[in-house]
């Protein structure tokens, strides 16, 4: 059942120039840092041009202006991420739907399955004492360690993992699709979504917090980590252990957030940026850039009367010209200042 | 089935005087620009006078100030919304249950419906190919498009269309009711919800994402537009085709908002506004005026550490007091000058 | 059935040392203000001491530090918070599950309950004419009064009661766990979450709004009050009658909102403060101190040209050397002036 691809094919499916071994044969993607011999990575950022130095991928995905520093196999093409976003697809595995609800599951001692549950058809294992409330539906290939608690209505998409003793509330999704779509005149291609939700032991997820599957890896939640109700969470993003997160929060994509950090209620943190262990982060602010030291980070604003907010504001608003205006007084003072001098040591 | 009613009987509910034809019958409600004979409108906001001139509407709700302007047939109230909220309950259809799961729909083929989807009693109709996930619920009057997906748990108010292609994630909700009260004595009154959510082709939604339905008209979602997890849109709002909008981010009622834009996360848009084709907005950001320029807007507010952002507070607090104390140097020192001037010319 | 526990089986549990009687039993726990003599109740904030004098509470858990001001049993531990955490999980109920569908609830005249919603198995009780959509569950001890609406797959957890003619929006979690934990060697202790999610009569809930039960007492909404959709409203929280709340709003733990409140959307309200009746808050803004006078408030931050932002941004971050700067300014014109004037007066 495992899908596999020549290179050859690969360069018919996408109408791409290949250089490199025809034959060479594909069966998955990973990233280039972690890509083996057969699997296909890609290179759209001319940013990561470094990697094509070390990738022990197979076939690279690559343009025509990067193709010269690239020794393993590749597929030659104008746009990348568009090309990924096809090949990805030929990779997804076909789902089959169950439409009933017990099915081949392999169900521990203990458990408490309700009956309006919806079990994968396929390998899902549910460790012992686990508990599945009413409306939950869980995806094949998913594991469920022991004491598991689902509350009713939560979603975990195919390929979720959930060590034990973690606790889900009502309304939950995980593993839903990460946002990521590839430009291409002028319409929005799907990228195929291949990781999955791996989530720690003794962790809390709160009512309707949603969690993507990573696009390619996984979305990492480690053990002890607390997300209140209403967060949300993009592909690839790892939190760190301990960490506890308030509600209404939203984490970008590849956020990788450090140990023993609190996250205050409707914080919004960038993708792709770091945040270091033991950061605190007050209700409401916004990070844009990695934070690498420890401490208390803030852009809580609050609120005033509306009357004199509207005055603050405007002089917001004014506050480049305002300065330049500040510069132009301290130089006027500055000349009145030295003339004023030149002027008593005549 | 129809329902309708005369001027006469609706100025008898309402206890309303009236003006124009008694026996003048009407058997809808629409909005005062695009009413015709056989339908019924309000004017609440005395902004929008001049459409009385035009408009087309067998009836009119309005107040005794407005009543001279109007050359319609018309129910003169205290309150007009409070009497539309009244009124447009008579015109609400009666919603009947289903309580079992699949009915008189009619489904294409090689459609793949799970046992424990709710699929209305009346005229649903669902294209080839698609799937309806665990737990979905598909309300009356319904339509699916060929290979639309809604993955578990996915609600749909009744009359919700999806086109072909499109992907709706777990927990998302369609067509709720917008937010609309008339306040009458003190006590909210509920403005019946009576428009619907039309959601274009090759769209994709997130998960746990929700959009109301039109309070008179429809929410519309256009083709190819991507909404991530967590996006709340409002009663009557329009997204034009191939625009993005990142998780979290809450979009007001009837607000605009153009093709080919790039909303960032946990952005908030205000109500009864318009942003044109090509605008992107940065993450947390807020627009409360429209915006008539394509490019990039921004208010996002990054975080400092927290001793720091605490000084820049209380600095931004006093803003208006410091911007006067400049004025009052600049004018000091534009006083020194012109007497160091006087003095040199003497 | 009911629980009981003497001071020295609680001792013995918590490795605690006591004083007091060993043979006084508790059978519930209370907050210190309120608990009874059979209750048990715990101090964790040297600043509530003063409860200490007046608390009718059984037993009472506290530091070595505090001990010495009280009068009542007393538990004496390191960590009281920890320590009632602990506590508390004695007293929670055992949750039985249902796995059915309709028990041996008692429904009302006239009622519409879906076949795929689920009712607790123990004493729910359902008013007449109320309509329980596909999907819905609801939990054991649940009271809905008559025309109740629960749209499709709401989550009422154990206990909570919504008031008659209250309609509950699709995919709303009402009553589950507020977001409370004790940090213990390093790592996080889950603090039962005891209390219920109790709603007034003609509220009306929005789609995917989630409300905690409280820790110890309720969270309570009052008559007539409107939550939009994606409502964040944390344990505890008291919200007052006919107060709107627009969407992706979040309140946090405690905090008290007043009557005929308008909250905006993407509001963060903070923990533990008030907001006083009448008061208008304005989209996206913060809240971090309570509002004792009643007026409009606003932290609402308007998008500018990214580039303008940017030097805007850029001059805030600068803002309190800009202050100083604008200091040395005028004292170096104050300075000039003074010497001016002696000059003249020479």
């Amino acid at each position: 059942m495992l899908k596999q691809f020549t290179l050859a094919q690969l360069a018919d499916v996408l109408a791409a120039t290949y250089q490199g071994d025809a034959s060479h044969q594909v069966v998955g993607i990973a990233p280039i840092e972690s890509a083996s011999q057969d699997q296909l990575a890609f290179l759209d950022n001319p940013k990561y041009k470094k990697h094509l130095e070390t990738t022990k991928a197979g076939v690279v995905i690559l343009s025509q202006e990067l193709a010269q520093f690239c020794q393993s196999n590749a597929l030659i093409v104008d746009n990348p991420y568009f090309a990924y976003a096809t090949v990805a697809k030929l990779f997804q595995r076909e789902k089959q739907f169950s439409t009933g609800a017990h099915p081949t599951a392999v169900i521990g001692q203990g458990c408490t399955i309700s009956e309006t549950a919806s079990i994968g058809p396929h390998v899902v294992v549910i460790g012992e004492n686990a508990v599945v409330e009413a409306g939950c539906v869980v995806g094949d290939l998913c594991r469920l360690g022991d004491q598991v608690h689902l509350y009713p209505r939560v979603t975990l998409y195919d390929g979720t993992h959930v060590g034990a003793r973690s606790i889900i509330h009502a309304g939950a999704v995980l593993g839903s699709d990460g946002f990521g779509f590839a430009k291409h005149q002028g319409q929005w291609k799907k990228v195929p979504q291949l990781g999955h939700v791996i989530i720690g032991e003794d962790v809390e997820i709160g009512a309707n917090t949603t969690i993507d599957c990573g696009a390619l890896g996984d979305t990492v939640i480690h053990n002890d980590v607390k997300l209140d109700n209403q967060v949300q969470i993009a592909h690839n993003v790892e939190i760190g252990e301990h960490t506890a997160v308030a509600g209404c929060t939203g984490i970008a994509g590849s956020a990788k957030i450090g140990r023993d950090c609190l996250i205050g209620g409707a914080v919004g943190i960038g993708g792709h940026l770091s945040v270091c262990d033991n950061v605190a982060i007050t209700a409401q602010s916004g990070v844009s850039k990695s934070i690498k030291e420890p401490g208390v980070y803030s852009s809580t604003l609050p609120v005033q009367k509306d009357k004199k907010w509207k005055r603050t504001l405007a002089r917001l608003n004014q506050l480049d010209k305002t300065h330049e205006r500040l510069k132009q007084c301290e130089f006027a003072v500055g000349e009145l200042l030295m003339r004023e001098k030149a002027e008593s040591e005549k």
